[in-house]
Parts: structure tokens; sequence; C-alpha cells
């Protein structure tokens, strides 16, 4: 396995958020299943990445492809029960680090319960 | 760009459904945004495909990966004036015919759009 998709698991299963953070360019933008609009910068990016990551049960990656700089993992989750599938998109800038990185969940339920339990927790925080 | 691709791009870019037909299994599966449980068989997931080609405006591929059998296609298009981003995940069988075609959609908004005008169109058929 490549050594971005090394790190990127690592940050993952082990919620190495240190391994998240060096992963990230400072100008990412992330594109989150609910808005259209993206949330800009590292800091909104990690606290985004790093709570979902929180919420997801049974995360596990299935699909992985890449081409050039740009991955596309496919994984399934169970968010309060419900069986959510969904894709990471993500694009590496020159310097190796992630400076695009896009969700797409599907069903629309499983859509819901997490967007109902990121509110709950990203809210608490503010 | 390899047979599958060309193929799969007249079926839907020329709307041409003996194209499309040709490229589905019969036993395929059809895993809808909406809900968790696929779609089966050949005339209900191009019914289904059928349908939204239609109602997708301005649609356009972008990144287009493949592995093996495995092919995984970005796009946007607008849905009633809404932007959309989406993915399909395709599966073709050893007969190089499509049996799984999964489909995600952001955001939530473009995601509930574009499940109101299918439920119109698809309840008409009834």
């Amino acid at each position: 396995m490549n050594t971005f998709l090394t790190q990127w698991h690592r940050a993952v299963f082990e919620r190495d958020r240190q391994v998240l953070n060096d992963l990230l360019a400072d100008d990412v933008s992330f594109y989150s299943p609910f808005g259209w609009k993206p949330k800009e910068g590292k800091l909104m990016t990690a606290t985004v990445l790093n709570t979902v990551i929180q919420v997801f049960e049974d995360f596990t990656y299935h699909r992985q492809l890449q081409q050039d700089s740009d991955y596309i993992l496919e994984f399934s989750a169970k968010v309060k029960g419900l069986h959510v599938k969904g894709v990471d998109l993500i694009h590496l800038n020159e310097a190796g680090k992630i400076d695009q990185f896009e969700v797409m969940i599907r069903p629309a339920n499983g859509l819901a319960a997490l967007g109902e339990e990121m509110g709950k927790r990203l809210g608490a925080m503010g």
C-alpha cells in the first residue's frame, strides 16, 4: 500500500490526530454531504473529520481506487444503528497534502442520522 | 478510453436505451442514494437510470477511476436548479456486464429535490 494510504488509515483507524493534521494542507477545502459550499481550512476540516471518526461505528474501507493525485475510497459504517455507505474523494497537492476532501453518504436515513449527531457534537463545541 | 466507458458514455449522453440495456446484467442490483435495500433486476435498474438521466441537467463526468472490474465515476449535475455532485460505483461481472450499480449524491437539498422528482416520474408510470 502506498505511503498516503498507510498514513490515512493510521489517522482513521488509530484515531491519530497528529497524523491527520500532518496530512491536511493549510488551505484544504472540505465538501460535506450536507451542504454545497465547502468548509475551508485545516482546523475546520480536522475538527469535522475527528468528529465523524468518533460517530461512525464498524467503519470499514472497501474499494480504494487511485489515479495520480486522486483517491476515491468506498466505506461502510453504522450511525446510531443504521447502515451507511459512503465515499471519500481525496485530492493531494504537489506536496502530497490533502487540499480537497469530499464526502458522499447513502442512504437518506443514515445521512439524516449522521447530520443530527454531527450537529449535536459540533454544536456542543461552540 | 476503454470499451466499457465508451459504451457507458453513449448510454448516458446520447440517452441510448439499447446500449444501456446491453450493458446491464439480468441480475443487476441497483443501490440508490435514497434507500438501503437494492432494487433488483435489469428492468427496474434500466427504468431508474433512464429516468435519472432525464432529470439531471448539465450532467458532466469528472474523475473516472478504474481498477480491474470496478469503476468509480464522479459527476456533477443540476436538479431543479440545485447543484449536485455524485458518484456512480459500478462493478462488472465476468461477461463485462454491470452487476452492481450504486449511486451517492450530495448535498442533502439536491438529494431531496432529486427524490421528489424521481417519485413524481416513477409514480406516474405505476
